[in-house]
């Protein structure tokens, strides 16, 4: 059997989440048809970086599976593309060691949540960004944000703690920049909390509108209390952007 | 009565077209009942710069109405929008002369065709640009873009000649740029005849692709016969950018 590793885009939008969930149209049951009918195998089961939540985007999600597929990695992207509808696409395929896991193996996410903060709601933009009638602080955002890079227990920003063995990580990065109409939060962790992105982005949010000042996402982290974080941003501004492994040779 | 000027953005994916017909979702019906609503008046007729087609979308479409309303054009604008789906938004409103018509004062028209050449459909893009899988030679395609040029006779690139008195137009502008993995075509006129930019864009991809020389865009347009164009290229690449009118004094 060949370990198959395969890069996917997706407009979350019309999906309810990565995983399959009988009744609902998800990424992964729609993914593991197309492969399934290019393969001629009938159970065909795809691992993934992390699951993303209904509404969520992908540009660089990462899945792995086992196939005795022999066709070459070029000719399975174009026929497995061939079996996807329009809002999901493989974008690159490769072969990696038996012993590869697209979840355990991930030593680092890039995550990018985008806000549209024009006084007027870009309607190309709907489905692809929050949007908040307020002009941001930038400035402020990115002070608040300087607050959590590094390593912390990050279960004030956990949806349901706890969820995980620990809620320790570390964020490397953790940006916010104007792109002409829209506010960009991009942070790049070696793991993820659940709804961890979301509630980072909904707490600079606060900050960002003036309701709160830039000390408070200090106090919201050393209080290791969920409640004290800012609301949950909805799903249609998140992107899961990149996943990085250690570099594996074949 | 109050001619106001309001400028209109609009995803067009899920529109029939700017123009009424009944039981067809169209812009100018939501629009219409939009502004009814706020204003209180029961018939209501917005003129536009141009009626779009199903599918394509709109930067700086601009129409003008006849209101007896003494709301306040920033009141307007919010009021619009908050009875608007999100697919179609009011930028901008102003008081323009009883005189002013959004079709007949038009003195030039902008409009953008974007092609998505990477070889994998870009899946966020799929509403908003024409995929072609084959690299499209950008070089190519401006070279046979600088033939249109100028004024001409354009019924070449006319769906069903003749709709109009003349079909003779004038190109100020028609650039075709590469942006990042996309291509845009831009072109500035007078005037357009019905299909005229997007049969422009089916000329120019047959360039692009290497089907035809650029010589054969001189050809095809001397020649004044509407078959020796490319295919009309499809709507979801278009975009109507912007309209120009003669500055008017209120």
């Amino acid at each position: 059997m060949r370990n198959l590793r395969m890069t996917l885009q997706y407009d979350g939008t019309e999906f309810s989440g990565w995983q399959t969930q009988p009744g609902f149209r998800t990424v992964q049951a729609i993914f593991e048809a197309a492969v399934q009918s290019v393969t001629q195998v009938e159970r065909m089961r795809a691992n993934c970086s992390g699951r993303t939540d209904a509404g969520v985007h992908a540009l660089g999600q990462v899945a792995n599976f086992y196939t005795p597929t022999r066709l070459p990695c070029d000719v399975l992207v174009r026929a497995v593309n061939a079996n996807l509808p329009d809002d999901v696409r493989v974008r690159d395929c490769d072969d990696v060691p038996q012993s590869f896991c697209a979840n355990k193996d991930a030593v680092a996410k890039t995550y990018r949540y985008v806000i549209d903060d024009g006084r007027i709601q870009n309607p190309f933009a709907r489905r692809y960004a929050f949007h908040c009638r307020k002009t941001l602080d930038v400035t402020a955002m990115q002070a608040a944000a300087n607050a959590l890079v590094g390593r912390h227990d990050f279960r004030s920003f956990e949806t349901n703690w706890p969820n995980r063995l620990s809620s320790v990580r570390t964020i490397s990065r953790l940006t916010v920049e104007r792109v002409n109409e829209f506010v960009q939060i991009e942070v790049t962790a070696d793991g993820f909390l659940y709804n961890m992105v979301r509630t980072i982005a909904g707490t600079l949010l606060q900050v960002g509108r003036g309701l709160w000042p830039v000390e408070r996402v200090f106090e919201v982290l050393n209080a290791m209390d969920r409640r004290l974080a800012g609301p949950t941003a909805p799903p249609e501004g998140l992107f899961l952007l990149h996943v990085n492994y250690e570099r594996v040779s074949v």
